[in-house]
């Protein structure tokens, strides 16, 4: 993350302001795994836990998330569903979202149907800034 | 719903109780409308947005339901995907929740992908007691 500093350039303040302070967007994530094979109103279930414990943490969290928060609401909480293929790529995108200072919960599921009790399923990345999160799942597919 | 009274018997007061004060095991359903045809990730977020939306809603409403939300959420937020046909079915199950004294909330579609703008795509009941969730939707089928 940038930190504002004296040798600051006006590009990297620039950057830093449009990216954490004042958005042009921001909106949720959520990836799903697709190797689970997971059905429709399962895949459904799964993503509203993640949508739901995301904006409880955030309700909770720093004052930007906070912040970013109340835009999204404001904004009509635009989501979108993306594909990963294994719970590797899962973990290591959600730990990309923190680095970058983003909020990112993972779910596990209680396995009582269709896949093994603990199975990390789902991960809720945001809201946050569309950009930001752009540069960290912006080449993943719809689900 | 019942109402506590001078005449109201020990049967009816054990209902009340065990409906609205201390229910056994509390939960969210979410209807969606079949009929639309809309994709798995479609569905996923419009789910979503009716959980986050109905979480919001409680935490401003009456106290017993904010009582059943912390039920919810201390027992993982336990929901089930059930599916509906039309828009009218939609409709008339959630005037019945909203009559059984239960949180129900309509998610309208801003029309961006799939569907016309302001369509009704799910209703997200609950989270409230089980058993009077079931008394209203126990006849559907999951997705």
């Amino acid at each position: 993350m940038l930190r504002l500093g004296t040798d600051m350039t006006r590009k990297s303040l620039d950057t830093f302001l449009s990216l954490y302070l004042a958005p042009k967007g921001v909106k949720m994530v959520v990836l799903v795994r697709t190797d689970l094979q997971m059905g429709k109103g399962k895949v459904a279930a799964q993503v509203a836990h993640a949508a739901v414990s995301a904006v409880l943490e955030v309700m909770e969290g720093r004052r930007e998330w906070r912040a970013w928060l109340e835009q999204w609401l404001s904004e009509g909480q635009p989501k979108v569903v993306l594909k990963v293929t294994s719970q590797s790529e899962l973990i290591e995108r959600c730990r990309k979202a923190s680095s970058a200072g983003l909020p990112c919960v993972e779910i596990r599921d209680a396995g009582r149907t269709q896949v093994e009790p603990n199975t990390l399923t789902c991960v809720a990345i945001g809201p946050g800034p569309e950009e930001l999160i752009d540069s960290i799942t912006g080449d993943l597919k719809l689900l």
